[in-house]
């Protein structure tokens, strides 16, 4: 049988002197066992490594376990070494939580600690919600249609073949090969002009804008964000210290406006399908944005999420391909196309920022887990890719065709749903007089999620501006939609003015 | 057959008033093919995609797609669809790489463009080095021990197990039975004093120590490390624009002279295993540090690198378990106990900077990938990460066994090796007179690698200072080993003074 021992090394208190050598071992072991420090069922060093780091005799040892056994702290098992006894006589151990109580002493405030100002300006940003996916949840894929076998045998293999070279470490920018099936990718079905030493990979569009705005921004340093917009590149640039310039969407997009842009180093925008609102930045727009960084000497930041989802009209090419001024940091992420929890995603680099960039990424991360870019890598080289991709835009098609028609039949009048083109969310605008929040808190009641989004006056006629409700679709099944879209009915209903 | 087409979309470029639809496509394609943006081998969307995306009619995209057919450029696979020809006509692509000219334009140096303070700070760090392992690499596990059957079992087991919620996302300290396993084992192996919602679960030590550079310093601050010292972390914290205080390291680590500690707000510590040299800090000097980064309210940062790794003596429990005031920040990491590209470690943080370092993963990186976490937290549940530890600790003594007993033999006067008693690397030290860059220069043209050490007459009695090789013995086989002895004892003779 083989040795349980997953005990390594046991840290033990100095002996105070005088204290026989017996005695010090018995009493030391006997208070972390009750202190919980030694839960129940850990397996102990051996007598003979425990005598050997402490520099005890080999019997003082064993008669010290000896003696704790027959107090029922301890149980031997043959073949396997000793461990504390699982099943501790009750009203041993003072309290059910005693342990946690014992290890850590309450830490009072600490007034005088010194912060950086940076963990200051720090606010949180939600996380994706866990539990079971209802009726709206946003900015999630269908996890359940991952092609979870597929990707287990692409994992078996590349662990089966791997060579230590694998194992050690990649170059601070990540995997090449996946760098080149990114590149391959981008180049042919997004537009973009790279080449695979222009690609970094990073863990998400999350990371591409703090990487981004540690290369690019100083505190007090302006940049220009849409509004609305994404809350995620907020919080980074407000962490930053930058002045934020929020910058209105119309339906081309973001207003080119040389007077809100002016001053900034950095531009961050949603052209192929703007966040939260859904429409595509126009050409005009997108030679104006260009032109007016290639001018200024700023950079713009293009985060391309969810472009992959197009539903109707033909694919739009990226921004980064019309650029002529190498000005454009290009993000897209796996998170939506595969799965959140891989943290795989990519920022394509102008070529002169290369090399400042891996030497950033080799100072704080070094690189990116290599296991999974070179699965990832596999599932991209292979048709995998292509046609994973095809299936949940069909899926997503008809999830959402399936939203639009309950929303026809029971929302009529009192939510005006977005006609979208591509992404995995759309916006039901409400009937004026209606609040968003409590729209949504309403449906919350009813076990449905729905986010509020407002659109200021400035980007809508209206000059009350306009309210509406933020709508998930391509995770949740047909059935969870249309019991979605009842209980949201009978939320508006109730909320409506008589 | 299973259509083939990887290809998901073509971004083709926008057609020219009057030139008829078809005629474009054409051009188009030809365009595409011959300057290398659809490689050979690419699979095309399907007439019918094209059609539609492009509002074509059906007939005009086949007759396009013929002509192509027909000129060689493209080939029809039954039931399949059409892809650009694999073995294009000799001379009908410009050149071998024209498809990387053709997409990039070369970059001029952009002397317009403002980056960050902080990028202009950033110096390189060099990456462990790939390639096969020579005597004496440093810092790397033996990679061909890893158990690597086992690894691909309980990753197999996990995928076929995984619900969403595993998929999804989740917490940004990290995945709950990670961080408790984690606890559990620093709690009784370590001597740490934390519970799991202390554990925050990094990609290794050098990102603990940029985001503790981040939350706690600001450009000015003052930060203690050793010297000599890691380079990882001067090169972390001089990004950050801190101000550098060097304080010598003697026989019993650290010295805590207040003069050179006199307003650090931070202090970088190697406690069990100095870096490079190799010794333990001392009870007194552990205790002088936290009483006096209690008295200025400053933080220590201790790096417990490679104190699994212990041949001799008994376990030296961590500076963090000795601290009463919360000031320590306890990092670690499974680079060297399981594999570099793994990509994961832990920050133990004092239970006030908790959840503002939540805040700060949530907005950089989000979370650490929920796979290989949760494959981790398995091996710890098991007996297996006990095991393979005490394993490793067998073979590495083994081969320092081996290395002691060569450099008795063929270096004795040329080289004299410090006795250690933990970790993956030993020094040995040049008889006076000798260059250790000249040494490892020559060392290097004998294919043995050797980083050279160089102690400040501040740490030894020897007014010049004293100079001295790094040398890893862990990675290496004991051959190898012998080898790298043997050259090193020829380089050694032919450097020496007559």
């Amino acid at each position: 049988m083989a040795k349980q021992t997953s005990r390594l090394d046991l840290v033990l208190p100095p002996r105070p002197a005088g204290v026989p050598y017996g005695r010090w071992l018995y009493s030391s072991l006997r208070e972390l066992i009750l202190a919980g420090r030694l839960p129940p069922g850990t397996w102990l060093p051996s007598s003979r490594d425990l005598a050997r780091q402490y520099g005890l005799a080999r019997g003082t040892v064993v008669e010290a376990l000896e003696a704790l056994r027959w107090e029922g702290y301890l149980e031997a098992k043959v073949g396997a070494g000793t461990r504390v006894s699982p099943t501790l006589p009750d009203g041993l151990l003072a309290a059910p939580r005693a342990r946690t109580a014992a290890v850590t002493p309450p830490v009072p405030g600490r007034p005088g600690r010194s912060l950086s100002r940076f963990a200051g300006r720090l606010q949180p940003l939600g996380n994706l919600a866990p539990g079971p996916v209802r009726a709206f949840r946003t900015d999630q894929p269908a996890l359940d249609l991952f092609p979870l076998k597929l990707w287990t045998q692409l994992a078996s293999r590349r662990l089966k073949q791997a060579s230590t070279d694998l194992w050690l470490s990649c170059h601070p920018l990540g995997f090449p090969p996946l760098r080149q099936a990114i590149a391959d990718y981008l180049v042919s079905s997004r537009g973009v002009r790279c080449e695979a030493a222009q690609v970094a990979i990073v863990s998400g569009t999350q990371e591409a804008l703090d990487l981004a705005a540690r290369l690019v921004l100083d505190p007090g340093s302006r940049v220009a964000l849409e509004c609305p917009g994404y809350e995620g590149a907020q919080r980074v640039f407000a962490a930053a210290g930058a002045e934020l310039a929020e910058v209105p969407v119309d339906a081309e997009g973001m207003v080119v406006d040389p007077a809100r842009l002016a001053g900034a180093r950095l531009v961050y925008v949603t052209p192929a399908h703007q966040y939260p609102l859904g429409m595509a930045m126009s050409l005009p727009r997108r030679l104006a944005l260009l032109d007016w960084a290639g001018a200024h000497s700023a950079l713009v930041f293009e985060d391309d999420y969810d472009s992959e989802f197009r539903y109707t009209g033909r694919p739009l090419p990226a921004l980064q391909g019309l650029d002529s001024q190498a000005q454009v940091l290009f993000a897209g992420t796996f998170s939506k196309v595969l799965l959140p929890s891989l943290r795989l995603g990519y920022l394509v680099l102008p070529s002169d920022l290369v090399d400042r960039f891996a030497t950033l990424q080799s100072i704080t991360r070094r690189h990116a887990p290599v296991l999974e870019q070179a699965v990832l890598a596999d599932f991209m080289a292979g048709s995998h890719f292509g046609r994973h991709v095809r299936r949940m835009r069909e899926v997503y098609a008809e999830r959402l065709g399936v939203l639009q028609a309950a929303a026809r039949e029971e929302l009529a009048g009192g939510l005006e749903l977005t006609g979208i083109e591509a992404g995995l969310q759309t916006i039901g605008w409400l009937a004026p007089g209606l609040s968003a929040e409590r729209v949504a808190a309403a449906a919350t009641r009813r076990q449905v999620e729905v986010r509020a989004v407002a659109l200021p006056a400035a980007a809508t006629p209206d000059p009350a501006g306009r309210q509406g409700l933020h709508l998930g679709f391509a995770a949740v099944r047909p059935g969870e939609l249309r019991r979605g879209v009842s209980a949201l009915a009978r939320v508006l209903a109730a909320e409506r003015p008589p």
